[in-house]
Parts: structure tokens; C-alpha cells; sequence
């Protein structure tokens, strides 16, 4: 398969975006328009529920939100002032209809929808307890454990219900939940992922981008704190931390590559960070060229920090197709050799005889880099230097994020000048993980207690691993225990 | 909406047929061969749940078999030598794909598929329990409950825990269980809905009719008794009756309408025992008329017991649209006039001047009666007398059969003058509850313990029904409970 | 494949059915409904033009009616007070949409919209000089030939150029034409193609047959004359004849198959003449037997005027499913020699131990009679004998009708013996020839001029065979010349 | 509608992009791939059609090559070693399958398909005179003419009826034929669409742009001169000039913003161009700003140009979504407000109190540029200067381009001063169109005989009207004159 699809590449990817409103007359319009302005953390499932006052409508699908999510008949559908939604990027063989999110039980005080971004890494271990007192589960998501433990927790409130269930998992966990009595919005104890909440006239939203609350026109009010679970109900919000006080450890590469550009993340402007990020590679890793070139798009804002700290011109030597977002099946099997050019075509005209600087966010397979770097030698570039915008990918991630297993990384094969090697380049530098600490405004990176979670570049997980270690693998397992639904 | 579909005009109808296969080759083949020839009992949904010895593999559509369940790559889907299947009729605003069974849930002791033909009589009263103890329902079906009652009963073994479970739930239902352990097939205590056994080579065949055998070319075994539950599981057939014996009440319905007449029924001949009402009718009920004329398709086999009875000549004066198992909504405001014809048409040039007697299954609301009594008139016939091969339908059913509310049924408002001024016939009359016994074989109708569940002519319930006394409704309430999913 | 398709089992097929209406409030609602009661005659694609009075309006579907022409959508976009329509059965690789009529043109005149049942037996000639000429085809319609040679013609009017096209061609037509003159109806000089003219209030209508003026509610007027053109236009009916004179040759087998039962063609009641069929049948091969069983449906007006003559009782021992109508395709390998068990289910507990007589209307392949013959013998009939209500089929059809080639009838290759040898029955006769006439009211089949188109009976053709002479094919050789569009 | 469709915006768009190729394994493969590059040409529609050596095979979509045209089954289809394929924008109503191209004709030398970019302007009166004679036409587009003109030409040969042709139409057209005697490419007198010749191995390529040679990895060989026909056939490739000469006038707004900035048209590098335009702009219209910002994507390589010239930094200030090649219809009504946000985002971090100079490359109605000038100070832009890389768009193209009516162009109702009002910007200039020629290397524009087709600018148009002229319409006329397909 040849593909254009821009997120199918050598990246890691976010898993998911979540969204939800509390009192706006056209709630669901607007949480569709929110996971438009997130659809980058997720492309493959998408789904909104909404609350009328007394009932729950959901609408679930495969696919973008535009398409599904625009359509009036959906819309009108699912009616009411208060709304969450979700978009999801699935790994192979999970992308069941039923496994998109929100999702949604009957429970004994009324219903109660949630859409989760993170990972619960003792989900299995859970399940299985769960499952032997007599609890069904309806889906392979890691996300159904919490429900079931609100369900069947002792305590008397849903609240309460709530934090006890929390108190149970581990991991990351971003949550907004559709209750009756109220839009509940909870960050897990280290902020893993983001969250934060924005204001547009009586409606209270929470997302997990400031581009949501600018898409609908809404006002940034503040990041959820890590550990803090937020409570809107009539007239009223509330802000409660039932968790013992930690230092957080937000993800570093939010502000690397999963966050859009014009978000504020955790109170920094990404554009801003990257910029400073690429300022900092040209005073670590300088080089004599004569053009800096951004590998679109994700490259793009480094680049320019690299080109006006270095001084030399910034130039657009590849183009992106406008096109890329939609999946191109290579048609017959003579002409897989054309690869990349799909996607990416050289500007020849500009690169002819030049030594470039390539810049890039991160590698993760190599293998877009070694087609990139041919692509430059082809097009006649005299030199090529690849600059990366991160340190080396060395480590999975198990906190919400796609990541190849660890053997698949070219980080965790092979040195730098391995790496190098391996795409062909003339030479190849990553900014430091004391230069990166720095472009988000740190002197250095604290070595007992990291201000971010950085696990995928130095293994140093925040949480405990539960199902890891009890297995070897996790959410993979999960997906052995059920129904094929075909 | 001007409709040609053969099942939505004026019957009573059945709503589920199931099939299960022990050992074949070609398991999920089998079954779709099977749900095809019970098609007839339930046309908006179908469902087949696979074993392939280490996963269970499931497929839903709504929709018929055709079109769905014979696609290559479909079955290729649902690999394995154990399956089962259901077909579906259902209610408005309840057509949803999760209600659609095979319903399945991972349990403790493994995977557990149930597919259910009947209704549970105090489900809305069980699962509230259910709820408040923790367990979250992903359907609005009543058979969910079973599933349930299942996974949180205190017994050991599978087994036992099933029967716990079926003690707990009164109503009608004949289950066919897929288990990594075996296959169960049931009857409830009374036998209210039918269930045979069948052969082919050696696999063991469950069904509801003895058509869906046929169709595989299999062997009739026998029915299944009420109460009775069969656990095939390699290489032994057990049998136990875990309930108190009571005397059964299987529907006579059943020999009415819903069963196809090439099937035999508890022992009996469909065909025959509707000839027999004929004849009964013809002696009960006779007319000087020139012709009998059935109403396509199901009063075909009483005209002809009434024709050689009568000893006047039966033809075909209605002749029925090849295409009516297809819906034609009417095109346009200005043709709403045209109603039923686009479904029957009255064979003119044979009518014409002529004395007839109409021969139909049963009426319900008596929309159609009165259109064909009229189609007959407009076509020039001299007389019309309407005769009916079932007593007036006056009760709704709770034992799986979609029965529109008391109020709309025409007997429950009339009687039989009544009716017939509201039909514009010469003449009515319907067979009498003794005469249709008879056919049946019986001296006449046990007063003490009828031989069979006519509740829908008598009022008799064999059973509590627990939600409709709580509530005044059952089933609908269950509606109201979940989320709407659009 | 594996199917239940009611048409596409061992029987001739007729090609098309046309419908036309004049000064309709609703004219395509109209169509549509006589479209669909013309299904029987054509069951791939369907297509309706209607003339709101400034512009011709067209929309062709593949399938059926059901489902394409009875949405609002549809129908609101085919507006005005005239309209005409066609369903159309086809051959393999020829169902294009562009194939699917009414075809249209915008002749220097004004827009030309046609739909014609028949075939044109010169077609290939003519096109080829046509294209020699400069014409450009869209289609590889025999019928789009009659559109260039009007469009080409030197005569002025429009009516004088359609004409002179007419007299251009050989072969069967009736026609519907709708242009911004008036709607015109046609049928060549033999009548092969029935057309009948029936009037609902202000507006005319022409149809295939009769069904279509009963679905709507028309008045049946008359049969169009062999040879005649009816020109209906704002306020005026004019009838031309502008063909030499010949004996009519209408087509007999729309009597014994092709015609609906209710049907009136040509002033007969096909049920009627079905039924005395059967009789005569009954008095030509007399059989001594103990039950008459129809081959659903087609044979069941046939055994019923058998079995009245013979006074052996007419039984239903074939059960046909109701959902034949849609295909069923045979999923997976092994389940192959399910074979016509889908399609019919014997009726075991009536046919064992007994003595049967089975009529149906034709042979072609005689591959469903090896099964039903089967069939009732697995159902322990004790004797089968076949009576089939028409001629040995030997012949293939250039006049519209699907016929296999000659090769594959049975009836061309065996003799009656030998025919009966193949379909394992007891015995088989077909009705004679004259008893054939007989039932139609003839004293005999006219040796020199005979009074019907039996060609597929007697190889007798009426008109020369241009291309089958030429070419040794005809619109087969068609599909070669153009464009494969996928 | 709200929309992120990148090219629904308020831009002109180029109606057509044009592909064939001669001689290789994998020829609709191959135009598969060429096409996905042409794709910002056309987006509505495409085609391919090949040629196997013996028969003609084309497919046809709505929507985009991808998704369509990189089906296995779709490729498998279209068998040969020569190909030809389309792209195509359409105006609404005009979206009809059978106007998407290649147009394809059975002729009486063989089969004829044709891809065509441009547009011919007397396409309407040389059709009235086709159907008068008694041509029947199967579309509605212009290009079907020239079909017809070959069809009926009395020259002999098909390359003197081609020529033949061609010199009774006028106006723009690149095209691409294909015959089974070779593969035809030529482009009209003027040369004002553009196409390009390149080699891969053994095998020859047209197109639109050189992008498309790029994808497939062939080698750029020239442009097509103006005039030109190039006839490549097995074994040889001939060139001929039937027209008298003429100086070309390719259309300049090619370089403004139809092409790729990685293609090179007519010889020169479009990004060259686009940032000489930059660069020309900074030294007309200079300003005292902070910030360069493009409106992306188009307006970079000009703003790059600029921010060379200028020295003021080039900067990310407006984010434009990932996901801006699907429609997204906005749900709902109320939140019709939200406008421009779904496509483009301002990053607000680093607008906020600056001066920026924002480029764009052109203004067509000034819709877009008012919402971006107004999202910049929304996000707190202290100057909004805007600075277009183009003359003011004054006149509608009749050559192939879709622009609105001339009442809707914002330079045709208002001069600058006026512009600047309607969009509230600080300041706004357009490049002067001697700045424009500058760019492309010229001098200045010649008064006389001008370089380039610069109609949209000056309301200089190299060729007569005659359907303008005519009818005060042309390509909407021919709509008028056919049936409406629905």
C-alpha cells in the first residue's frame, strides 16, 4: 500500500482527543466542531453523546469527523445543552464499532457516558477481578474497567463511586464524563495527558487543546491540574483533589509533535517552544549549508527557529501534496518503488546543487527519513544534513500513545552514528534532553524528579506497569479475551 | 406508506427464529442456510456467533439472511464446526445492532452466546435488580438478563449456573447456548414456543422449525420437550429436566399462521392441521357460493380444506405480486389511494358475477379484510362471505409474538355482527375454539388445563406476568432505560 | 451461486415491460406504480423520463423498482404531467447504465425519450452504416438505432422521420416515445409485443399489460393494433396505420409464461386460458394418480384446471419460500448440493406413499424438473408424473426473449422419451400444438399462416433474421463494438 | 455550509488536469498516480480510459482519484499498455457521469477517447449545427463537440478529420487522445493551457504539469509547443504544425497559483516565480511591520520572497488544519459565525501586539481576505498590511478557468483603496502586472502582442467569443439544452 495518509508515517501518534461542553444550546454542533480542531489525535473512530435533560443519544462511526459528524439528521439527533465526544486512533483489529467512545452504561443512579485519553496500565488485572464477581464487559477498552468499577463500588454517591473507582487504576488518564447530575472533568494524579477548559458566554468546555475552544470561538480559562477532578453542574463548579499531592509529569512530546501548533499547552505556545527547539539544534549541532528545509509539515516550526538562529535562508525544497489526507492505495504492483514522492515531491529546481539542512520533529522507523534523504540526492542536493528536533526515541510508550514495539525504533537499534548510516545522510544530529528541557523554559532536566514524562527518549516510566509486568504486554492481551464481532 | 412487504400488514407475528450446529464442517454455512428457511419468523435482523475451538467469531446485520449471511467473505469470518444463529423481528425505535442476537458476553468459565426465541415475562423486574447490584446491561433486550443471571449466580459450574438462572425468569423461551464446553438448547417449562432437534451425519442440528432441517438436508430427530435442556458437548448428548413437571402449553398459534406449512410442529403436520380447520369450517360455517377464494398466501391451505369439504370449486382470485418481499413506499401524496393493490390484485375476469368465499388465516386490526372485501366487490363479484380458520383474535401476547395493543385489535372492540359490518362482507364467521382443537386432534379444548396457549383468543395466560402487573407495560419500559443510539 | 431469485431459474424470460402516461398529475408516481406491477417482465434495471413541459427529466437505476423509484427524492425530481418508463432484464456484461432505457436524445426537434420492448433483428446492419455516416453511439442497445435513423431522417415532421425509421426496421417493437409533441405508442406490423391503451380520468396510458392499468386503478380500453401508432397530444388521439397489412403474430408464450395471470392480453384472461391448458392437458395425457401438485407459482393455474378435469384432488405438496425474491447466494463450498431446496421445500407429510402428478408450464434446461422430480421422491412419492402445459421447447427466441442457446434446450436435443429419461420421472407429455390453439379458442395452429408467433415451439419465425443471417449472432456481437465502461 | 475544502474558497479554479501514456506495463497504473498529482486541478470528478490493443476500457468517478482510481479491481480493469485520464472541476449541475472525461466515441475508423483541458468558445453554435444534421449528443460539454466535428468530417484519414476539426473550434485546449493507431497530444494555437512531454524507459508521457512526471519518476522531456500536435505510434513519434503561427499567450495565472510551486510551466521553476513575485511586491509595496505571514498554503513561496526582500521575519501566524481536503458541512445553524476557523486557526502566542504583513496571491470575491484580516486582530495583531502577489482579479476567464460572474469579482465593483476598506486592513497593495511580467523574467508586457493570456487582469482576450457574443452565455447555455439526469 502507498499511502498519503499524513499519519500513517514513521510519527508516533496520539490516541485520542476528547471534548465536552455543559450548558450551550447547540452542544453537539459545537463538540462536533471541537473534535474537528482534534481530529490530528485520532482519525480512525470519532463518536458524541449527548443529554437532553432525559435521555442519552450517542452517535458513533468510523472514520473523520467530517463526513459523520456534520450531517443535520446526526446533529439533530442528538439533542440537548450538554455533550462529550471523542476521537480515536485504533491499532489493527480494534477498531470494532464498539470500542469507540464515548462510552456509555445504565448504572443504578442513571447513565454515564465517558471519553477517556490515556491508558490505565493495570486494566487487565482489573478486568479479570472484575469479571470473575459477574461483570460483562461489552468492549476490549481499557476504558470500560473504570465504568464497571463505578458500578459496582460500595460507596453511596456517584461521586464517591468516582474516586474510588480512580483510586483503583493507574496510569494516564484524561476523563470527561456525562452524568445527569453533572459534566465531570479529571486529570490522573501526574497530568499525563492534557486537559483544559475553556468559557464561551454561560457554557463551560473542556478539552484537550486550546484550537477546540478556538474553533467554537471559546475563551482559554486555565489547564486542569494534574490530579484534579473539576465538577459543573446547575449553577454551580466545583473543584475537588482527592489524590495525595505528587509532582507532575506531563508528556514532553505534546509539545514535540502530538499538539497542534497554535495550542497553549500546560500555559506554553507550541509554535514557540518548537521554534525555541529549533534554535537550540543550530547552537548544538551548526552546520555549513546553504538552505534549511523543513520536512512538511511537522518540521516546519523547528526549522524556522533553526533558520533564524543559524541565519541561514529557510526554503520550501519539498512539497506536501494538498492531498495527503486521504489514503492512496498503490494501484498495481509494478509501481511500489515510487514510495514516497506520493506524499512529498522534491522542489528540484530549488535544490539542485545545494547543501541543505533537513529539519525534522523526530525519527521513529527511519524509514521516512532514508526515503526523504534520497529524495534531496536524487533532486541533485550537494550535501544533506538531517537536524531532529527531539533526543533519540529509545522506549514504548504505555500511557495512550502508538508506538512501534521497542525493536521496530532505529533509536533503540543503533547509535546516532548508526542512525546516520542507516539514512544515508551526510550528518545527523538530535537536540540534546537537557537542550529540549530548555526550549520549555527548564534550565536542565531534573534527574530525581523529571518535570515531564520523557519515557519514550530515557525508559524512566512515572507509574508502575501492572499488566506489563504481569505479562509481558497489555492492551494487546486485552483484545484475546473477546468476541470477534465481524 | 404504501407497502408490498408480506409481513407488515395485518397478522399477528412471530418474532425470532433460532438454529444452532454442533460438529459440521461448515458450521456458519449451515446456519445461514437454516436462518434463511426461517426467515419467515423475524426479517429485520440477523446474527450468527461462530466457535472455532479457540475464539468465538460473531456477525449482525440488519437486514435479511440473504444479502448478508451469504457473502464468501462473511462465513469465511465465521470459521469453526459450532454455531448459531437467530432472525429477528422487531419493534420500532428497537432495531438498534446491539440488540441484534446472538447476544455474547466473556464470562469467568469463558465465552457464553445465547440466542433466544420468546419473551421473558418479569426482565424489566430482574434487571433493576441486576442494575443496583452492579451489572451493566448493553442492550435493551430481555435476554440480556439470562446472561446476566448467569454470570453473577453463586453456583460452580456453567451449568448450574444456568439453571439458576432460568429458575429465576418466568415466560416463554426455547435458548440455544454456545460455550467453550458445548452446545445447550432449551424449552421453557411450559414449551410455549417450539424447538426441534435434527441429524446430519454427525452433527446435531437445533431449530425452530423443521424446514430450517430440511433445507440442510438434515434428519428429524424429535421436538424438544418443555422444560427439557439438551447439552451436546464432544461426543455426548445429555438430557435433563432440571424443572417441576407441569402439563405443556406450546402456542397454538404456532398451527394458526406463524409456522411454515411444510413444517411439523410438536408432531404435527402444518398443512394438514390447517386443511383440517378448512374442512372444520366448511361444516361449521357453510355458504351456497360459487367459488372459494383464499387470500394469498397463508389462507391457501384452509380454502383448500374448505374447497373439498364444500365440494365448490377453489381458484385463484387474488393473485399476489412476486415482489412483495420488498417494501415499495408509495411515491408521491396523490396515489395513497391505491393501497393494497400493489400487493394483491383481484383476478377479474374469474370473479366476475360470481358468489365467493373468502378463506383467510386470521384477523387482527381488519384493515386488510375490509380492502380485499372491497378489491372483491370492485372486481364484480355477487357475493362475499369472509370466512376465518382461527376464533376472533381479542388478547395481546407476552410470550415473543409482536401483538399491536388490545385496542387496535378488531375483535377486542367488536363482535362478530360487528365486525362483519366494519369488513362490508355478506357474511362472517370464525372457526370455533373447540373446532380448532379438533383439528388439532383433541376432543375439544381441556377447560381446567388447556393443551395449548390460546391466550390470544381466550385471555388465558399460562404464566405471571410480573412487568405488565408492576407497571402496566413491559418490554416498552425497557426501552426507556438506555441510551439512544442513532 | 446458490440462489432463491425467482427468475433466474430454468424458465424463458421476457425482456422488458414498458409504461407511458399522458396529462397525470402525478405521471412518474403513476409510472412507477405500473413499472412495478410490471416487474415480473424485467428485474435488473429500471428507468423513468418524465416532460414537465420545458425539460425532459431522467432516472435510471439498476435493481428493481422497490427501493429506486419510490423514493420522494426520485420522484420529486421527475416532474410534470407526462412520463414513460421501462424495466428491463438482461444478459451478462450488457447491464450498463447507459444500456438502461427510456433512452434519450435531443434531436434538432427537441429532447426524444424512448422505451421499447422487443428487438430489433437488423440492428447491427443498420448501426453500422449509421456510424459510417458519423453517428456516434452511447449504447450498445439495439434500440438506440431507431434514435439516430429519426435523427438522421430527411423527412420534416418528426412523426414522418419516425415513421420512415420504422420502415427501416425488422424485428418486434412495441414503443413508448415521449417528445415535447406528444407521447407515441407503436407495435410492428406482427403484434409480437403486446401494448394495451387504458385511461385513468383525463389521462392516457399505455402499458405491457393489463396489471399495470389495475395497479393504478385505470380503465382498461383496448389492445394497440398490430402495426397502429397512437399519437396523443394536448386534446387529440390519433391513430395511424402506416405498415402494409399482414396477419398478426403476437407471441403465444406470453399466455403460457410471460404474462401475469390477472393479465388480460390480447382480449383472453391468462389465468383462463392457464386453466384450459391444464384441461386439455388432463384430457391429452390422462394419468392415474392420487394428487395434482402445481410447481409453484407458475404451474398453479394449469394443475388447477388439471386436477378440475381429471378429478384428482389439487394439493400444495411444493412449498415456495417467501423471500425468493432476493438472491441468496450459497456461502461457502460444501453446502453445493443444497441445490433447489432453498427455493422449494416439499411438503413431506402430504406427498409420501402417494401417486403424484406434477405440472409446470415449460422445460428449458430441464434442470429444476431433475430436481423437483428428485425432490418428491426423497419426500417418498411413490410415482411422478410430469404434465407440462406447453409444447417441447426447441427453438430460441429473437424477439426480445432471454433464451438459451439452442444447444442447452432440452427439447432440442431429446425427444419426450428421452426427456423423461432425463428428468427421472414415470411419465411425461406435453400439451400438443393444436391443444395449445385449442385452449386460445382456435380450432387449430393455421399451417400456412398461423395465428401466434410459436417459433420457440416450431422454429416458424415471421420475419427475416438480418444479423443471425449475416453474422450467425446478433446483438450479441453488439457488445463488441463498444467501450467497456467499469 | 461550513467547509475546510481547500479549494472551495475564494479562489479561481483551474477546471481540468489531462494524463496519457504510450507504451508501459502498467499504463492506467501509471494515470492513476499522474492524476493524483494533477488532483488540485479538478476535484470533482476523473477518468481513465485504456486501450489493450483490442478493446477500449474506461472507468469513471465523482470524487477524487484516490478512493477510486487505487481500487485493484478498478486498475485490473483497465488493461494495455496505453492510457489516458482526466481530472475535472465542475460547476454545479454540471456533475453528471456522463460528462466526466475521457469522452469516448465508437467512429467508423475505431474507437476515439479524448481528455481535454480549456475550453472552446464556440462550442454552442457549432453544436446547434451538429444536431441539425442529425449528430445526437451524449453530454453537455464542450468537448463533445470536437467528437462530433471528427465523427462527420469528410476527410479520409482520422488524423486529417482530427485537424479538420480542430481548426473549426476556437478558443483553449491541451488535449490527449487516445486511437488504436496512437496516442494524439496537442495544444491549441495560443498555448494558453499548458502540457508537457516525458519519457520513463520506453515509455512516453503527456500532462498538464511536470508534477505528474515526477510521481511516476519520468524524466521531463519539453513543454508542447503552441500549435503543435505530437502523434506517437509503435515505433515512431511525429510532430506537425498544422496551424499558421501565431505568438503564443499561455495563461500567466498559471503561475500565480493554478500550478504546483514544484512544477515548471512553459520552462520555469513556479516557486522561482512565486517568490520573485515576493520579492517584486516587497520592493513595490514595502512596510514597516514585525512580522511576515502567509495565508497557507498558497501564498508562502510569495511570502518567503517577501521576507528575503524585506528582512522582516517569515512566521507561522495563521495555522491551516490537516484536514482541510474534506468538506465539513456545519452542523446546525447556530454556529454559521464560526466561518474561516475551521480552515485556518491564527496562532495567537505570537500575533498578539505585533505588526504583520500578511501575503496572499490573489483576491477573487474578497470573502476570505476579510475574514482573515478580522481573525488577526481577533487574535490581537497590533497592523494588518496585506500584500497580494498578483494585479487585481478584474475579468472572468472563458478558457477552461471557472471564475464567478464579473459582478462578484471585488476588483471589477471597487479600486484598491476601496478593496482596503471592504477587507478593514491597515494597507493594501497588489503587485503591478510590469511586476508580474518582471517575475517571469520579461521586461515588461508588451502593449501589442502581450506574452502571456492575461484576460483576468486586463480584459484582454487573445481569441474571439463567439457563444459570448451570441448569447451573453456560453458553457451555461449548453446545460439548458439536455435532459436532467437525477
Amino acid at each position: 500500500m502507498l499511502t498519503t495518509n499524513p499519519f500513517d508515517d514513521d510519527k508516533l501518534h496520539e490516541e485520542c482527543g476528547i471534548f465536552g461542553i455543559w450548558n450551550a444550546e447547540t452542544a453537539s454542533a459545537m463538540t462536533a466542531l471541537g473534535l474537528h480542531a482534534l481530529q490530528h489525535r485520532g482519525q480512525e473512530a470519532a463518536g458524541i453523546t449527548s443529554w437532553d435533560g432525559e435521555h442519552f443519544h450517542t452517535h458513533r462511526a468510523m472514520g473523520h469527523v467530517a463526513g459523520n459528524f456534520d450531517r443535520d439528521e446526526v446533529i439533530r439527533g442528538l439533542p440537548g445543552r450538554v455533550a462529550c465526544g471523542h476521537v480515536r486512533y485504533s491499532t489493527t483489529g480494534e477498531t470494532a464499532l464498539r470500542n469507540v467512545q464515548p462510552l456509555y452504561a445504565d448504572l443504578a443512579s442513571g447513565g454515564f457516558a465517558v471519553a477517556h485519553n490515556g491508558n490505565i496500565s493495570n486494566a487487565l488485572k482489573l478486568r479479570r477481578e472484575l469479571v470473575r464477581r459477574g461483570s460483562i464487559f461489552q468492549s476490549t477498552s481499557d476504558t470500560e474497567t473504570i465504568i464497571h468499577l463505578v458500578a459496582t463500588s460500595a460507596y453511596r454517591t456517584l461521586l464517591d463511586k468516582f474516586i474510588d473507582a480512580l483510586r483503583q487504576v493507574e496510569g494516564a488518564y484524561s476523563l470527561i464524563c456525562l452524568t445527569p447530575e453533572g459534566l465531570i472533568a479529571c486529570r490522573d494524579p501526574l497530568g499525563i495527558r492534557p486537559l483544559v477548559m475553556g468559557k464561551l458566554g454561560d457554557a463551560i468546555i473542556f478539552a484537550s487543546e486550546t484550537v477546540a475552544l478556538d474553533v467554537v470561538g471559546a475563551e482559554y480559562v486555565r489547564a486542569i491540574d494534574p490530579g484534579e477532578i473539576v465538577i459543573v453542574t446547575e449553577g454551580d463548579i466545583r473543584s475537588i483533589r482527592p489524590f495525595a499531592p505528587m509532582n507532575p509529569r506531563p508528556c514532553i512530546f505534546e509539545h514535540v509533535y502530538f499538539s497542534r501548533p497554535d495550542s497553549i499547552v500546560d500555559g506554553a505556545s507550541v509554535y514557540t517552544v518548537r521554534k525555541a527547539i529549533g534554535a537550540q539544534l543550530a547552537t548544538e549541532a551548526p552546520v555549513d549549508a546553504d538552505l534549511v528545509i523543513p520536512v512538511p509539515d511537522s518540521g516546519v516550526p523547528a526549522a524556522i527557529g533553526y533558520a533564524q538562529q543559524s541565519g541561514i535562508p529557510f526554503e520550501l525544497g519539498i512539497i506536501r501534496s494538498h492531498y495527503v489526507g486521504r489514503t492512496f492505495i498503490q494501484p498495481g504492483d509494478k509501481v511500489r518503488h515510487l514510495g514516497v514522492k506520493l506524499k512529498h515531491n522534491a522542489n528540484r529546481a530549488l535544490i539542485a546543487g545545494q547543501r541543505i539542512v533537513l529539519i525534522d520533529d523526530s525519527i521513529v522507523r527511519g524509514t521516512t527519513s532514508l526515503k526523504i534523504v534520497q529524495m534531496m540526492r536524487d533532486a541533485g542536493a550537494k550535501e544533506v544534513h538531517m537536524r531532529i528536533a527531539s533526543p533519540p526515541t529509545r522506549h514504548s510508550c504505555f500511557y495512550g500513545v502508538d508506538t512501534p514495539e521497542r525493536a521496530k525504533l532505529l533509536a533503540a537499534k543503533l547509535d546516532v552514528p548508526g542512525m546516520n548510516d542507516y539514512i544515508h545522510a551526510d550528518s545527523l544530529a538530535f537536540v540534546s534532553i537537557d537542550g529540549l528541557y530548555k526550549a520549555l523554559g527548564q534550565e536542565r532536566r531534573a534527574a530525581v524528579r523529571p518535570q515531564f514524562c520523557d519515557a519514550c527518549f530515557t525508559g524512566d516510566y512515572p507509574t508502575t506497569l501492572t499488566d506489563q509486568d504481569d505479562l509481558g504486554a497489555s492492551t494487546d492481551q486485552l483484545s484475546l479475551l473477546a468476541e470477534r464481532v465481524i
